[in-house]
């Protein structure tokens, strides 16, 4: 087999491992912790059927394929959880050391490709790395939501923290900005969020 | 709300049932079953990386959101062993009662897109279509390759049935057929395929 098709090959089996990093977001009906992947997936369907309220024109292909791979270094890294504040300090450096080592096993063309689109999301300046931002943000919220916010009381995030995490939805999408805090909003009432 | 987010909103939760809709694939390294939701991830990532071995020119685009969409009939009529001849004998008529029902829950618009997208995957007479199975057909050989075979072994399956299946990959890719085919014959040759 040709090195080049060997190294994708490679990769493809590698990524599987994203199957086992665990986030601590909840399936909706209270399930099991979610993994990377399916949080992926979710992120690209949803980016896709909820496309017309970003704020920009946007290449709807190029966002779906920066949810999918946006989350492979912590194969390497490890999840940071969104509410963490001590593991976020160290978050940028674990992953870009993470991106160099993953992304190696490509051929070169396509290692650094894939880095250009996963820096392009992490520094959230175009208007495909905003939307899929949204993304990151509103499906966990949707989950959470459905869970009556059990993620939220677990790790006693305040309403101040999701409410500045929700601000670069704002960026994104003014429309799905305004769905995030109404749920937030809903959330504080019944006390599933501390003020 | 408006009453098109609120469809949307709804089918996104919806969907997170996927995750819970298990394969007879194990994850590598001789992991638990893998869910179609994890399987849609890697198939759509994997399409994307080897879209150049494709037969024909395609939208790349569109056979992601193939991959990425193509089970989610299976949230409501299970999923169907590739080698489950008693199962497939039924599975149109529950796909396609599983496929009114869950799309449904969209708007008429994207109910109909998203329809039409699984209905041309299923029929499989287009470059997408093509090149989204052999996506199928090469993602869980590459999990079973690397775990000796183990779901092949558990359940008997031949390497007439195997060889058989793969002449969908060729349609799409004969790049990729090739590499099955060597996948499928070091099998058969190290026992883990039954003559």
């Amino acid at each position: 087999m040709e090195e080049r098709l060997r190294k994708q090959l490679d990769f493809a089996l590698e990524i599987d491992k994203e199957k086992n990093v665990f986030r601590q977001t909840h399936l909706s009906g209270h399930g099991r912790n979610e993994n990377d992947a399916e949080h992926a997936w979710h992120m690209a369907v949803m980016a896709y059927l909820l496309r017309e309220y970003s704020n920009e024109e946007m290449d709807i292909a190029k966002v779906m394929l920066m949810c999918l791979i946006h989350d492979i270094v912590e194969i390497e890294s490890g999840d940071t959880y969104a509410y963490d504040e001590e593991n976020k300090k160290t978050q940028k450096q674990r992953e870009d050391d993470a991106k160099e080592k993953i992304y190696s096993i490509l051929p070169e063309d396509q290692k650094q490709e894939l880095i250009a689109l996963f820096d392009e999301f992490e520094e959230n300046r175009t208007a495909e790395a905003r939307f899929a931002h949204v993304m990151d943000n509103i499906q966990p919220l949707l989950l959470n939501n459905s869970n009556d916010g059990g993620d939220w009381k677990e790790h006693e995030v305040t309403s101040k923290q999701v409410l500045s995490r929700q601000e670069k939805t704002r960026l994104g999408s003014n429309k799905l900005y305004q769905v995030a805090n109404q749920i937030i909003w809903e959330n504080i009432r019944k006390g599933n969020l501390k003020e």
